[in-house]
């Protein structure tokens, strides 16, 4: 970012935003332990859900959307602010522990996802009923304290009436694009709609709108930004954030376990419908009917999996699109008035895109197996 | 409620509360669809919940709060009030969706609940994957998306910035209450804690607090009311909705059905450990161990549990508590600058308490059946 200065709260963003969700749970977890004793547990849940780990992404879009419209860190409402786009991590956790039950995954971050461990301390306990009925209730219920907490947090971040009232449209709509995009999901898998159409949808509402768009939005909204900004921003994140998506999924087929974290072909042996999988069914790579799906996916197959998404065009194809996106999303970057260091940081994004290197070779390495074996 | 004159708007809340949600539910529906046109199935599965029953509790208490405190129906805030109390509606479809899937409920006001009916669509259209967890999964984001809209609806009633402060903390508690006292009646039937003070704590939590108490602070708060006043209401919401639980509880053991609307001994075959069975047990009535939470109760077991309840003093035990209760909930009603007609509607809750008369007829035949045989 050669020449732009940045300000300490910028380059340190995720430990500010993990001071703000460690000062806030504190002070629920002390009036939640006033209401009942026993109800420290779930608030002790949730805190560790929420301060083991995760990147901030979404407090760190909205504050960027704050600083582009000119908002101040050294400003008298920084603090506030700071807070209130913390309270994006609590969404966050609500979104990932009910997608975890409904997914009936069983590991989030390396550790046991909420239904799992809860489902577990049932059984050690040898508690009356189904373990794995209360690790869902469970479940449900931390997530729907995570959700309203959200909103208290947000609430009592200490922003003025009138900055409260400027979010309001953002924060509404990107609360709901995040239900409706796992709606959607459940429905589409449901339907067994393998279209690239319904996987772009999804990818739309629940990774652009949710994690890029609206948190952009709400800063921008907060610091008074004009309409020609925000439109700006919104158009910028909503592509940027597809294209992100489309580069996470081509590293869940074709990423390295080291980077990625995940065992090879993760998102195959998951049966995930993304728009690579999607092209690829479309353009007939067969063996996406035998290989999605099956927990037991073998190194061989997720190989062969490769080659063919790579063959029939598919790999090509997505990646034509993240261009389109990336394009489009710097187009309506720089058309819009945005401020430094803002404008520099969030340019910065399309160099993510092109930094997974390790994703490059492989795809580089599928392809000269091809043209050898030709 | 002789001499005291009631406004319009008192005497037909549920319809206004009715109305409100009809208008917000409606907005929302046509912003959803814009999202996605999918997504407007979650969206009636919530109007037909919402739409379709409850007796409006919480908004009555909510609107009688704001009355106590001088709150006018013909003043220039009473529709953004009305609105803002009917947003504790959506509150409630969420812990009512919520809790039928965490209990494995069918049936809620006659209907399939919704974890059910969703479960039913995707076996009648043949979907892919399991039925149950189709259900489940959108239960889970219908109850959230209820959540999320109450906080967007209270917001959106257009109330000035000053009374949204004053109410953000029973808001922000009564959510939190509901809860807590969900995850602490899940928590004590897994351990299998059939105390009576186990039974208090959740009756406090779920429905003093939840549904009598945080209402009136909530709607008293909005109309400015003296922390004398809000003291008064909360004393008195606290004891009261303790009161109404009691009877409740007596009611889903002595409760005629055609009065109640559930089978004969519904509680007992559902296994619910209420004080009144808590204190059963405690004072050794042992045929409680044997009819708890057996699914096909028959009503010969229901009359033997109804006599060893009234035999070991269990039903006296509960009548005093209510008695108790009552007299202190009027008394710090008494005690309160409650404006009329509040004080009135209020204060006439007590008689509500003892209009149960086909539960009182119950009580006597069985005692009469007891000297008879004795």
């Amino acid at each position: 970012m050669g020449g732009v200065s940045h300000h300490p709260i910028d380059v340190a963003l995720p430990q500010h935003v993990e001071e703000a969700l460690t000062t806030y749970l504190a002070s629920r977890r002390a009036s939640g332990e006033s209401m009942d004793p026993s109800f420290a547990s779930a608030v002790d849940a949730l805190s560790d859900f929420v301060l083991g780990g995760g990147k901030r992404i979404r407090p760190t879009y909205a504050w960027w959307g704050w600083r582009a419209a000119g908002g101040d860190p050294d400003g008298e409402l920084a603090d506030e602010v700071l807070t209130a786009v913390s309270s994006l991590e609590l969404i966050q956790a609500c979104a990932l522990i009910h997608d975890d039950l409904m997914d009936a995954s069983s590991v989030r971050r390396g550790k046991p996802t909420v239904h799992i461990a809860f489902g577990s301390r049932h059984r050690e306990q040898s508690w009356l009923g189904s373990s794995e009925r209360f690790g869902m209730s469970a479940a449900v219920l931390i997530g729907d304290i995570a959700l309203a907490w959200a909103d208290d947090m947000l609430f009592a971040a200490g922003l003025p009436s009138e900055v409260l009232r400027r979010m309001s449209e953002p924060w509404r709509d990107m609360r709901t694009e995040m239900l409706a995009g796992q709606y959607l999901d459940v429905l589409t898998q449901a339907r067994g709609d393998s279209s690239p159409d319904a996987a772009l949808r999804i990818d739309r509402l629940k990774t652009a709108a949710y994690t890029v768009e609206r948190p952009l939005h709400m800063g921008a909204a907060m610091a008074g930004g004009s309409p020609e900004l925000i439109d700006g921003l919104r158009a910028f994140g909503a592509d940027i954030g597809v294209a992100f998506q489309l580069r996470d999924d081509l590293l869940g087929v074709f990423g390295d376990p080291e980077v990625t974290g995940k065992p090879a072909g993760d998102d195959l042996a998951e049966g995930k419908r993304t728009l690579l999988v999607a092209l690829g069914m479309q353009f007939g790579a067969d063996i996406l009917d035998i290989a999605l799906g099956k927990p037991d996916l073998d190194l061989d197959t997720v190989e062969e999996v490769r080659r063919a998404l790579v063959k029939v065009g598919a790999v090509d194809a997505v990646e034509e699109r993240i261009e389109e996106l990336t394009k489009r999303a710097l187009a309506a970057l720089d058309a819009a008035p945005v401020a430094e260091p803002a404008a520099t940081k969030l340019a910065g994004l399309r160099d993510q895109l092109h930094q997974a290197g390790l994703l490059k070779l492989i795809i580089v390495r599928v392809r000269a197996g091809l043209i050898n074996s030709s």
